[in-house]
């Protein structure tokens, strides 16, 4: 028998946990009930956690519950939680993952506590400079992996050409039988659109762009995102950021204008389909940016979703140990440095 | 009597014209029938804009047709187009408004040809190192001027304080009953966050923020753009680019699916509700995007937008020079300089 996926859980992150994780892994528990590959060691405070679990009537042989005594707090500063980190749940899952004893770290903490504290337990890999803060984002045929979503606020050419190939390795683990197609975001189509470092590392992804690794699609602009013709999409920190941001603002302000015009005899008569509508776009079945660039990926589930959200986000680590993204992610950067 | 608001426009410019600008000019005309304190300079090919103006069947003493008997080329590159411009439509437009004869120039043609012709002809102004391409964007609570939407990929602190000085005079311009709202666009709202140009145009900001002039809110991110906190969302022109792009690509892809979900029944009884959701996030109504920081305002219509959404853009013009902006500008750029 093959060797379990073993997912690290800090239970104790984000609004209204443990209440919201332990519910999320009794979802993923329903969902997986037929398998046995894979072992979720939870993290937090043991009584506490064994309360949650007898609340949501839970009973697995695949869960683990590892006693921490203390939890990151969300009333220091971030540079304060990481001194007072060592230890708390978020901390003993990456220590787990460090020791080989999990293949990911999930946790709905502070994100940058959670990036520091990663980085510093788990370091950098090699070949990598910077690490990455990717994203799932819809788009008209499936899903876009989009980087970086906000760890580094400035970027060079060479880190973007990273991103693409860090990118690339989480999609294939994700959707194995699709071809990873990447796009740098930019302010429009033509090659001398945008900044020296856009144009460096465009000549040099067409460089690198090939059947095994990636195919370089060029500039794409912001309107299309989501049109389906790439679903790589590498950008800065910064600019991944906003847009990120941008679209889910306006996501929101649409629905809420819609709510307010359907009356209550047209919502009754397009209830089935209008529910589809709002099941591809729910943004908790996309919950969960991915730290990539470490020795080791980590997963950051949204702070304020709930238990269905984090059930995606436990979902989300299970295909991403299944999918062997350090394989492919160490493939690709060995591709990278080769050309 | 004052002297009439004299708009400049060149008929020739985007798709479909000068058909969709002479059917504008006419929706133009009849909302403002009973007034007589205007005058359309109308440039572009003499025969056949009095043939279209037959064919919409307008008879009006508040237009007047100067002939020009060439067009900026839309197959050429943007350089060799500007090289070729002179006394093309576009190019007369603005040479009527540096002469005097109009107050405002609007163009649905090339964005980048309008922007250098403006620029070479108008000049900018002596307080001002860069030009911004501003536009409108619906809020909560109503519009938002947004700016650099993409004239300058890379800005310094003065720009951005620049850019704010001249998007509160704009929203000032249109909305002289409310207050403007300044908000940098930042990866977070902490002073910390973001990269040190914008923390220091932050704290520029904060000692210009007055009563007069404009209230500085602080960071503003992405998804807060259309919450109504701040009306004036001040960035780089890359940036506001991209955040641009990514609104219209995200309401794009929710009212496809949208359209795609909702039956014909469940259409037809909220079919007046729909209209008025529809009518709020038409993008027509917010057509056009205006150049400030040189000698004199130009719009550049959307070059895909129909004739309903020219007459917006006409209709913009006659509010901006009615609701005096070059004052309002200089008034602005004055305090700026002063503290």
């Amino acid at each position: 028998m093959s060797k379990k996926i073993s997912i690290a859980i800090d239970a104790m992150g984000g609004d209204n946990s443990p209440d919201k994780t332990i519910e999320g892994v009794k979802i993923f528990l329903n969902k997986h009930k037929s398998k046995n590959d894979f072992i979720l060691n939870i993290f937090g405070k043991e009584s506490l956690i064994k309360e949650k679990i007898k609340k949501y009537n839970i009973s697995s042989n695949s869960i683990e519950i590892i006693d921490s005594k203390t939890v990151v707090s969300d009333e220091e500063t971030p540079l304060k939680a990481v001194k007072n980190s060592k230890n708390t749940s978020m901390w003993n899952c990456i220590k787990h993952q460090l020791d080989g004893k999990s293949d990911i770290s999930l946790s709905a903490g502070n994100t940058g506590v959670l990036l520091v504290i990663s980085k510093m337990i788990l370091k950098m890999m090699n070949e990598v400079n910077k690490p990455a803060l990717a994203g799932l984002w819809p788009n008209k045929d499936g899903m876009n992996v989009v980087l970086d979503l906000g760890a580094n606020i400035e970027c060079n050419e060479q880190n973007l050409i990273d991103f693409a190939e860090l990118g690339s390795a989480l999609f294939k683990s994700l959707y194995p039988e699709k071809k990873p197609k990447v796009s740098l975001l930019n302010v429009g189509s033509e090659e001398i659109k945008g900044t020296e470092i856009l144009k460096t590392a465009s000549k040099r992804l067409r460089d690198l762009s090939s059947d095994e690794n990636f195919i370089y699609n060029g500039y794409i602009e912001g309107n299309n995102i989501m049109s389906g013709e790439s679903n790589i999409i590498v950008t800065d920190g910064f600019t991944g950021n906003i847009a990120l941001k941008t679209a889910e603002g306006t996501a929101k302000f649409i629905t809420k204008n819609l709510k307010k015009s359907l009356s209550l005899v047209s919502i009754l008569f397009s209830f089935l389909s209008l529910k589809k509508f709002k099941d591809k776009l729910d943004p908790r079945k996309y919950n969960g940016a991915i730290f990539l660039g470490l020795n080791g990926p980590v997963v950051k589930s949204h702070g304020g979703i709930d238990s269905i959200g984090f059930y995606h986000s436990i979902d989300l680590c299970y295909k991403i140990v299944k999918g062997d993204l350090m394989t492919q992610i160490k493939r690709n950067l060995k591709h990278s440095k080769s050309v």
